[in-house]
């Protein structure tokens, strides 16, 4: 292969049919933003939606809003919209609380659809909150218990205890990414139910849950997108399940009639029962804005460009990195990858520290893993480029080494 | 008494301490909102400051804002302001998730402290929410069960089977207030713990949750604390039991090192283990400016202009609206009173969507109340008068049984 130029990323850019994209968000001048994985960019609609929804459907309309502005049935309405991007009919998708707190509702409506078995089965490799979560649930519960194992052992323990299978799909470090389809019918084989977190996969990879028969999904709404800090989760029941399940988390909004103020829980038919508290509207009018922009994207588009983005890093990390002691930590091939790469450096976490204070974000994940998240939206080839051209110079300089670099900060 | 006049009302409104409060709110001309019982109203500074959390902090500043903008904090920050208007130390609130969801954590921790009891007890006259909560909790463990009394058999029923009670402070029906102190009192004297949801009391009447030695609390962030639609709401727990609690709902946010990736939950040391997923940071910057300007108000004042509004409103209602078919449906004294005020009247429905028609904005809740709210904060005297001087016209000219006002809201 003939060696790369930033003249052959810049032409790539040119012919880039996602480039419009990039319009829509509003990026800091200068900075290289390759963390859009772990929080998504600020749409240019966003602003806008907030202030509207402030002061004009709040601060103007106030409680009549609920109806006049269909507020209650905002929840379906976004997760309908993300249900296309997951490759879900609607009425499977409900937008609400937080990943983790959706991931405990599923537990409890696989553990009821279990009959009996008592395992719930993940990998050690797992995002470690879905982890705390299948503990805390198992812990309360008394009559079932987590079975962690290494993900090379995985398909070997889906047995006749398994309940449910939890697992997320690309994974948070490598990015390597499960092969969805085929884990699940695996599981279903073997008399088991899999719960999917599609945090890392949402907005970046195409999904196909109807298609695949998934049972269930949990995601992130501020990650790929781009639905703002802390923006409401998603949740997907597929609906030969939903109308057999009685949610744990059994609250007024999940109800088949809240405003009756019935003294009895009566489950809402299909999705709408996993609803609990009154929803986050102004969190999900931001959530809103970078779904819409997200469905409009092609997704196979996206995907070719997050491979090809991908591929390009790791090639001019080994071309001009080399002896820098970088190690590529996930799949070199790009079909296996998520929208992200990792890098392994005895150093990384001083590295990452550097690489943010010349603008070039992407973030640590102990206890060596330098990651960089590609959002095709708003992200070009050249700025793989350029940031790779940091990385090399900061790790030939030395410059990593300032005492400022190692200072450990709260969130890494 | 003298016979009460709009001038009366007028010149309370120029002796009024808190008056200067209302600038702070963005109310729409013309109408009068007593509903900020079910969603407060706007404050002027909100507008401005999401518009910098969303421009700056995410915009700009991304995801280095979870360091630099402190926001892996904003749950206790905000919790410790929410903690003045509770009458709590510092260290024992923090403002997360729903009120909903922040039940099943504290039912979770009480059920886990009750030593082998089994049920939890409640009042049929609960906020429904509360009791579906429960039942969807009891439902899972199966170990426990709910056991609801109409409120005049409550006492009774604290025996020695009950771990914990469960109690909105004051009732969303009708506006009367338990003691808190002495039903707590009791409860520890019976051997059970107690949850109150002050979701109702919170902002409008004062609490001193440590002074009056209760274990758990749990509230909203969008009635009088002027958060917003569906604001994070916020948790309590006594200092006494925190380092006992394994949450049931154990999310990253709640690990001691969350950073740190573990695949074993660790609680953080005190309140922040009932944290679970990610916070709703745009969201937790909305409740934040209604809670600054709540910690601001004197709640001596405030429940003093509260009780008097409410006494207002009702002789009012008693000299103006006599024969009209209404009849008060919470305590006459005041100091039972929360800082609502109920009517019941056969035709409740048609007649609050008449009054909304005529922009005097209260709710409805079924089968026949309606219910006014009264935010010292924002709302005057005259503002009392002039909605009974509406209520009675559209009482006496029967315009209420126009046949749009009989047309069923998805949300009453």
């Amino acid at each position: 292969m003939a060696e790369l130029t930033r003249e052959t990323a810049a032409s790539w850019d040119e012919a880039d049919p996602l480039r419009s994209f990039r319009d829509e968000f509003d990026l800091p001048e200068g900075v290289l933003y390759l963390d859009g994985n772990s929080l998504g960019a600020l749409p240019k609609k966003t602003a806008a939606r907030l202030q509207q929804i402030v002061t004009e459907e709040w601060g103007r309309d106030l409680i009549r809003s609920w109806n006049a502005h269909d507020w209650i049935r905002y929840p379906r309405r976004v997760g309908d919209r993300i249900a296309r991007i997951l490759g879900a009919a609607p009425g499977q998708v409900v937008a609400a609380d937080s990943t983790s707190v959706n991931l405990f509702k599923l537990l409890g409506a696989a553990e009821g659809l279990g009959r009996g078995r008592s395992v719930i089965l993940s990998e050690e490799e797992n995002f470690p909150t879905d982890l705390y979560v299948a503990q805390g649930f198992s812990g309360l519960l008394g009559r079932c218990r987590l079975e962690l194992v290494p993900r090379a052992n995985l398909v070997a323990a889906i047995d006749d205890d398994v309940a449910v299978v939890t697992l997320t799909h690309v994974d948070f470090r490598t990015g390597e990414m499960h092969d969805m389809r085929e884990l699940t019918r695996l599981c279903h084989e073997r008399g088991a139910l899999a719960i999917w977190d599609l945090s890392h996969s949402a907005g970046a990879v195409p999904l196909h849950l109807d298609r695949d028969d998934v049972d269930f999904a949990v995601g992130c709404g501020y990650k790929y997108l781009n639905g703002g800090p802390g923006a409401p989760a998603f949740l997907y029941v597929a609906g030969k399940h939903q109308e057999a399940i009685r949610p744990p988390l059994s609250g007024w909004m999940g109800h088949e009639a809240p405003f009756a103020f019935d003294t009895d829980y009566r489950p809402a038919p299909g999705i709408e029962r996993h609803l609990c508290g009154t929803p986050a509207i102004l969190a999900m009018a931001a959530l809103e804005v970078g779904v819409e922009i997200m469905a409009r994207a092609d997704m196979g588009e996206l995907r070719a460009k997050s491979r090809k983005m991908g591929d390009l890093f790791l090639q001019l990390v080994e071309e001009r990195c080399q002896g820098l002691g970088l190690t590529p930590a996930g799949p070199r091939d790009s079909a296996k990858r998520g929208s992200q790469v990792s890098l392994r450096h005895a150093q990384g976490y001083p590295i990452m520290q550097a690489l943010i204070a010349e603008n070039v974000i992407g973030d640590f994940r102990a206890p060596d893993i330098l990651r960089f998240g590609f959002t095709p939206l708003y992200l070009r080839y050249v700025d793989v480029w350029d940031a790779v051209m940091v990385l090399k110079r900061i790790l030939e300089s030395g410059a990593w080494q300032r005492p400022e670099f190692q200072k450990r900060q709260l969130v890494t």
